[in-house]
C-alpha cells in the first residue's frame, strides 16, 4: 500500500491525482488539504477516507468539521494545518498540487520528515530551488516532477544516469496567441486568454501559458530539477503538444517523451516511479496525427519568456519577484483591472524596482514576495 | 582499453565503426575481416594494427600476406578464418558488420566465447533469432544493436527495465518511392533505387530500403531483440528520418530517440553502452527542421513489408526464405537481369514454394537458404 498526502486536492492537479488513486487500489490517501472548496473536499474525504484534512481559513474548517462530524477525520487550518498535512506521519509521498509560494514551507517540512515530493507546485523550485535541491540530497528524498514537461524530461533521463545532459529541449505549445505581435495582443480579453489549445488546466496557469510566463517558470524549474544552467534549457515551440519535452546528450542523441495531453500520466508516473501501469485513455496515433511542427519561441513579442531567462540568470530573489509580480498581475487581469500586456509590464517594472538578495533564505524569499505585492499595489 | 573485432570492416558500417575508433583512443581493434577489398583492408591494418585479419578467398589472403609481410599480422581466410576472427581471444566485443547469412556462425561462435555482439548483421536475428536470443541469455552476453532503428529502441528502453513494452513504433523513411503505386514502380531502374532520401548506405540495403524489405527485416529483428510479437512492432512512416524509433508503454507514454542520420551514433553507443561520449557532427535544430510528418505504411503497394509480416508470423525457416530470396533478387536487379517489381514477386513465390521447418537448427536455416537459391535459379 502506497500512502500519499495531497496539498491542493480540489484544484486541477489535485482532482486528477485523486482520479489516479481511484483507479489504483493500492494507493491510500492519508491527508488532504484544499483552499476553500469545502463541498468538493467533503466529497473527497467521504470517498478517500483520509485521517486528516485542511482548509485555509479556520471559519471554513469549522464549517467542514460540522459537515463531517459523523467521520473520524481531524480538520486543521492555516499554515500550521498545511504543515501538519505535509508531515502526516504515515504518508510516503506528498503531492504538492497547491498553487503559489504558500507551497514552499510545507514542501520543506515534508522533505525534512523524509517524504518524497510529487512536485506540482511550480513556485517551490522557481523561488527556492537553491534550498530545495540540496535538501533533497541531504534528506535522501526524491523530487518527482508532476508537470507534463518536467515529467517528460525525467522520463527521458531515466536510462541516462551515466550521461551528462547537453541540453534540455523544453517544448511549449506557444499558447492561443502564438504568431501574434504585441500590437495584436493588446486588446485580448480574459475569455480569449482562458482558451488553451491543448490542455485543460486551472485559470491562472492557462493565462500563464498564453503569456509564456508559464514556460519561463518551467525553464527555471527545469534548471534546478535537472542541475543545468538556464542556457542549457532551450524552449522549442511545438504547437501540437505531442512531444512533452526532450533531452539532448553529448553524442547528439535526443531522447523524448511523447503522449496525448493527459496529466494523469505524469501524476501516475510520479506516484509509481519507475514503474509504469496501465492508464485508461486515448493513445497517440501517429498516422492520424500526420505531423508535428516546430518553431523557435518568439522572445520579441512574448516578454514573459525573456524576463524569465533574465530572472533565472540573475537568480537570488529575482525569480521570486518575477513569480510574485506575475501572480498579482494575472489576478488583476482576471479581475479585469488591467489589460493583457500590462501583465508583463508589471513583471518587468517589479524586477527593475527590486534589489536582488543573493542566495536568499525562505524568509528573504517571502519578504521579496511581499515587497513585490506592495510595489504593485503602490504602482498600479 | 576496450578491445573489439570487426567482421565486414571495409563495408559501410565497418568503415564507420573504424571512424568511431579513430576518434576514441581507448578502443583497440584486435581483428578485422573483410570480403575482398584488400586494398582498403591493408590500409585499415596499417592504421589500426590488429593482430589478425581475414579475407574470404584464400587467393586474396595470400596476396594480402605478401602486401603486409613487413607486419606481424596473421592473415586467415574462408569460414574458418571468419570464426577465428570472431573468437580472437582478446576482443570483448564483436562488431558483426558483415552482410548475409554468412554472419550467423561467426556470431554464434563469438557468443559461445563470451563476447558481446555489436549487431549490424540483420540476417542473424531474422533467420536465427530463436537460437541467438536464448544463447545470449545462457552465455550472459549482450546483443547491442547497431542499426539506427534498433539502437533507438534500445536507447528508449534503457530506463524502462521495470516496464513491459506495449508496442514498438519502428520508423521508416518510406524510401525514394513512397507514395507510388506498383504500376508507377514497374519501370524503376537501378540508378533510381540507389538514391535514398536520407541515409548513405551500402547498395543492397539501399535497394532494400526502397522496397521496404529492409523495414520488414527490421521488424523481424526487433521482434527477437526486444522479446515482443510481430504484431507489437508497428511501422510508422516518418519521411524525414528524424525520429529513429519509439516505444509505447502500458500507460500510453511514448519514449523516442531522435537525431541526425549518422550511423556513427548507434555504433559509438553500442561500443560504450550505457555511456555516451561526445560525437562530432551536426545536431538536430528543431526550429530549422520545422516539421516531422507521419504516415501509415503502404502495405498494398509495398509487398515486401506484408510478406515480411507473413514470414515473421509463420516463423521457422520462412524468414530465411524471405531473406535469401530477397538477397538473390536484389543481386539480379542490380545486375539488370530482372525488373524492380520482380524482387517482391521472387520473394513471394519462394515463400509459397517452401515447406516450413519449425524451430530450425543452423543447418536447417542454411539448407533453406540453399533451397531458395536453387528454386530461384530454376524458376527465373
Amino acid at each position: 500500500m502506497k500512502k500519499i498526502a495531497v496539498l491542493g486536492s480540489t484544484g486541477s492537479i489535485g482532482t486528477q491525482t485523486l482520479e489516479v488513486v481511484r483507479t489504483n487500489k493500492d494507493i491510500e490517501v492519508t491527508a488532504l488539504a484544499a483552499g476553500s472548496n469545502i463541498t468538493l473536499l467533503e466529497a473527497q474525504i467521504r470517498e478517500f477516507c483520509p485521517k486528516m484534512a485542511a482548509v485555509w481559513e479556520e471559519k471554513k474548517a469549522e464549517e467542514l468539521r460540522t459537515r463531517i462530524r459523523d467521520l473520524d477525520v481531524k480538520v486543521v487550518s492555516g499554515m500550521e494545518g498545511l504543515l501538519e498535512i505535509a508531515t502526516e506521519p504515515s504518508a510516503e509521498i506528498l503531492v504538492t498540487a497547491i498553487v503559489g509560494m504558500i507551497g514552499i514551507r510545507p514542501t520543506i517540512a515534508a522533505m525534512e520528515a523524509g517524504k518524497d515530493i510529487a512536485l506540482a507546485n511550480k513556485e517551490t523550485l522557481v523561488t527556492a530551488g537553491h534550498i530545495i535541491m540540496p535538501l533533497a540530497k541531504k534528506r535522501n528524498v526524491r523530487i518527482l516532477p508532476v508537470d507534463s514537461e518536467h515529467s517528460a524530461i525525467f522520463q527521458s533521463l531515466n536510462g541516462e544516469r551515466e550521461n551528462k545532459i547537453h541540453k534540455i529541449l523544453l517544448t511549449a505549445s506557444g499558447g492561443p496567441f502564438r504568431g501574434r505581435t504585441r500590437e495584436q495582443m493588446k486588446d485580448i480579453q480574459v475569455e480569449d486568454a482562458l482558451k488553451h489549445p491543448n490542455w485543460t488546466m486551472g485559470r491562472k496557469i492557462t493565462i500563464d501559458s498564453s503569456t509564456m510566463v508559464n514556460k519561463g517558470l518551467e525553464v527555471m524549474e527545469a534548471r534546478w530539477l535537472f542541475g543545468v544552467s538556464m542556457d542549457q534549457v532551450q524552449v522549442v515551440v511545438q504547437p501540437q503538444s505531442v512531444i512533452h519535452s526532450m533531452v539532448e546528450f553529448e553524442d547528439g542523441a535526443v531522447i523524448a517523451q511523447l503522449g496525448t495531453p493527459d496529466m494523469k500520466l505524469p501524476i501516475q508516473y510520479a506516484l509509481y516511479y519507475p514503474q509504469r501501469r496501465f492508464l485508461p485513455g486515448e493513445r497517440l496515433d501517429f498516422a492520424k496525427l500526420g505531423q508535428i511542427t516546430f518553431e523557435a519561441p518568439d522572445f520579441e513579442n512574448f516578454h514573459g519568456l525573456s524576463l524569465a531567462y533574465e530572472a533565472g540568470n540573475t537568480g537570488g530573489t529575482l525569480p521570486t519577484v518575477f513569480n510574485a509580480a506575475n501572480e498579482r498581475a494575472v489576478q488583476k487581469f482576471l479581475d479585469r483591472e488591467i489589460g493583457y500586456l500590462t501583465i508583463t509590464d508589471m513583471i518587468r517594472e517589479s524586477m527593475e524596482h527590486h534589489t536582488v538578495v543573493p542566495n536568499p533564505s525562505v524568509d528573504d524569499i517571502l519578504a521579496a514576495e511581499q515587497e513585490t505585492y506592495d510595489f504593485i499595489e503602490s504602482r498600479w
